[in-house]
């Protein structure tokens, strides 16, 4: 329906995916180029940030030097349209939602690495990011970008809510039981910490490497952005409304979210059961990982992956499972290519093992 | 009893208790010397550790040149008695078990910061500690060393077992609600993150810079050997058998521990409430800060000290406390300090503010 | 002719000497305020910051909740006069020299942490901090408050220019063999490692905590503004003109300054030569500690003292020393400290041993 | 001469150049893993290291699991001469030079990553490395891997030195005025910043995380083994005996180096004219970049990359060149793969960028 490659993947050339990065400044859009400079089937062929004239992006990105010769531009949505097949929106929430309907309007295809489009309800929206939606039309029409749950509608989406950092690592964690049924609906606690290439690159004296170094900070307490996002999707799976506990800390570290999650098992079961259960879940994944007996996930592990590693215990009737994943790439940028390779027909993994 | 100043505090001089320090080289016997050099009651008058031969303490610490002028040599038990009046037990466990009778019998008094006198039940012990204990006459006399807990029955005590660090991080967040019923029993989860000098000097793979740098690594998840003392506290306080869920992880940090404490409210209860009862609970405590609401605790503003900072937040019925200490201060060799001072009538902010 | 105390030093009471602190948000006013709190001398009676109203300073600082009573307020330099007898100047350049001379007519005492009036030469002031200088006349009566060379000056000065933490770690290293004339004058290069609390506290690109965190930095290479100052001090104690090779980076760490300085000996020396004479030169100097043959310094064993340690090795006829501060302590406010003791007639190491 | 691609590049397939890696465990050897797995023109075909029984790969480096799926096993160098046609060793030094010769003998090609190869004396290796030379034979046909020195001599070479870390960094910063004779031979100043890679992987009191985290700390002040190394290489470029003065600190971060060189020139340059010479000198290397004036190299910027970036800076009569390097890749296995590529014809920057 939409990109139909009549070349053999492998082949560089003319029949190239162009793909546009909009906000390629921030550190979702250089972990983009990272992954997309390699990819064997995709050419970058637009580049834009808040920049006050057009700059190599190599300027702003001494490591791209000799690496992506292509200049970084202010360009409006159109201009990048007429440039590009698919275009990866790692703006600012609230930006993105004024920008994409421009896009989707001049046919192409659009993921959106903001949370603009990750919530289904309008009101919802507004209460946790402050802001009316600008384009509730597309709310409905947004699939929400996991593949581990919507790996057919992803194929034939025309605009991807790519997930939120912490609700991929969180969702992964609990999604076989979620499924099945295994645990109390209103159980589910997540303590989630985090390295702060998730704060943003926006300095602030938050990030200011004296304050974060040598320090653990949780923040946002029971209130973070992300928990709606979460419940919405637990929910949905789940058929009951689901309402999770969320405390989220700042890491002193540049990747990485580690999720524990604690939950109340419905009746009996077993450790074994448990894991039987979810590799057979995530059977053909190939970025779920599940780890053996005792041994649980740590961030160094999947960092610069696109892995999710998820480790289980049960105490008693609690269940505790740890999930790890890189917040750059199974949270944003690789999961967002992942996506793209859904959407195009190419190897899922492509450019991303 | 013990100890009977006749000097003026304050005042240098022949009067000053005489203290040792056994196993002087861990970060413990590191920091007891620093805290201990500038207490104004104090003579530090003899260090073991197990040296070839007798070094200068300023040879194994270039940071305490020109700052403290003894030898460190690897003395008997009884050597030791001979020296000092009291006598602060840094050693491993296992150790400290077969050492402090000999110092007990001399009749010189006991802080052992080791695992080897807090458990009550030898055979506890034996299961975490995986030795047979070579002196359990001692273990009802041994007082635990939580000042907020058994602060009167430490003034007198011939030998004090100084907490771990996850306990008193632990302990001291949930104390308030299991003393007065507030909590489930059953619902107690305590995630618990901490810097690397919990886990001791000696190298190993695990404690390489490169293996926690960057990383965040989950341990002993529900199975680590602080937990039959928390149970062994929270039980005896609560005079209901209480187990938790326990994850503790090291973070790529040098000192601090942040432990988050999730537990499920027995009936109705306001946020308001829940810091009223708190504050209450811990006035008068020198050492314990409930934060305002909102507030949460972060290492960096405990590190150092011998604070304990507590963060408290409502989700329904479910109980967030979030508790922060520095692990070699309040979690150990302050909190051993603090206990001295208990002893020995000094107050009991002396070196330690 | 200053202050004169009439109690006996260790007594509090009435007649502790009054200090204020401008500019105590910033670290440098933080690490005053800490040492200054258990100096037994001294009263902490005037915090001023650019706050928009007074503020407990334990609101700014959480781990001073319990520790110290005080408003931080944004004062005129003539309140703050009329409460202190001594005044520490934490604030940016450019604003101290348009501060001191209101408190210096009130008759009060002042030791300067900026750049302000640590240069004689008014051109060179504008040359390096960018604006002609608003006190000029004071540029004369300020003693550079370096107590290893001007100690009786200080003793006697109304303004003390505290020297900045460069300038503090490599004169202290070069001092003894330019003082005896034993390099060339034109040899000597610094290259100078610091933590990033030298790169002050104002959230910057540079200083987000994921630049620093896995980086190294150089910056303003051969040309920060510490080198006319570092050149002025160098070049009268030689009594030729010196100009030193300059190169400063940032650590990814919060404290410390190593600074690595290469020297080309005039004539033959031997290495042992070399150490009598530092021993000789800082005998009886209560910071500077000269390491044995073969041991260098290292930051941590210096973090958090007053310390200067400084290790010596030769190469044929090139000299290499290496010196490691501590720069918020002997770079910044445990010098501060030092200065106003030796002004006040207090044993020189209260308050920071 | 020795293997010869009858395939074309890029095709996959039984043609494939087999390679082995004897030391899998180390730094080296995973990172050779790492670029190896995704480079089109190999097959990893053997794997060693000291392990009891076979283990798969990626139960010791968990992030391989899914990604390469081959028993690192404890094999003898003719067991793996049979499995290959390329061997990195990976291995201590001392252990290389009795491996090395077994599969020269068998017929493979070897580049060995230890420093038994570089030194041409024997007893210059005796004397830095403390043993006796198990293999004198080959230390004249071993070539020195520096694409930049001797890249003719790499594609025949039965046996490739590879460079030390420390090494690469100095030689490439002043190998363009070496060889133009621009520099006084007895001026060459190195000071040298590595990460903890840089160290190995055994467990040691000086790379437990508490000693390396928040600290700078120098060894091997003027007295490290890669100090000949570099003395010979730029000794022959110069045609003049070179001897340099060498300092080298372990920094608290995982990869790279930053060395900064101190020089003096023979005469009268000019900035812009010293930039003009290290780009035409480099002109055409893949992995060389020379920064704009003013600007110069850190570490995130060429880390994880085969990059090494230089910058340049001139004061009066003395040269100021920087240069930082990934030390696991430019300092090691990238190397080692660039050597590779240039062996066997591949295209130079395969697998690398």
């Amino acid at each position: 329906m939409w990109y139909n490659p009549t070349r053999k993947i492998g082949e560089k050339g003319a029949g190239m995916l162009r793909v546009g990065i909009m906000g390629a400044r921030g550190w979702a859009g250089e972990e983009l180029i990272n992954i997309l400079i390699s990819h064997p089937e995709v050419n970058i062929s637009a580049l834009t940030a808040r920049v006050e004239k057009p700059v190599r992006i190599s300027e702003i990105f001494p490591h791209l030097e000799g690496r992506l010769d292509i200049e970084c531009e202010d360009m409006s949505p159109s201009e990048v349209a007429k440039k590009c097949d698919l275009v990866f929106l790692a703006l600012p929430h609230t930006v993105s939602m004024k920008t994409a309907p421009v896009l989707l309007r001049a046919g192409k295809r659009v993921i959106d690495l903001s949370g603009d489009y990750r919530l289904k309800d309008k009101n919802l929206y507004k209460k946790w990011y402050g802001s009316s939606h600008a384009s509730p039309q597309y709310l409905n029409r947004a699939v929400y970008g996991l593949p581990e749950l919507y790996r057919d509608d992803i194929r034939d989406a025309e605009i991807v809510a790519n997930p939120g950092c912490y609700p991929v690592s969180i969702i992964l964690a609990v999604l076989p039981l979620v499924r099945k049924g295994v645990v109390e609906s209103n159980s589910i606690i997540a303590d989630s910490k985090s390295g702060v290439t998730g704060a943003g690159r926006e300095p602030s004296p938050k990030t200011h490497f004296c304050e974060v170094n040598e320090n653990l900070m949780p923040y946002k307490v029971n209130s973070h952005q992300h928990m709606p996002e979460i419940n919405q999707e637990l929910s949905k799976v789940s058929r009951n409304r689901i309402q999770i506990t969320f405390v989220p800390y700042l890491l002193p570290l540049d990747r990485g979210i580690l999720s524990t999650v604690y939950m109340t098992a419905k009746g009996r079961i077993t450790e074994k059961a448990l894991l039987k259960l979810y590799q057979e879940f995530y059977k053909g994944e190939p970025f779920v990982r599940i780890m053996k007996p005792g041994i649980f996930p740590d961030l160094k592990s999947v960092s610069r992956t696109n892995f999710c590693d998820i480790g289980i215990r049960l105490d008693g009737n609690r269940i505790i499972v740890l999930s790890a994943i890189d917040n750059l790439l199974k949270g944003a940028s690789g999961q967002a290519v992942q996506n793209m390779n859904i959407m195009y027909g190419f190897p899922e993994t492509m450019g991303l093992i």
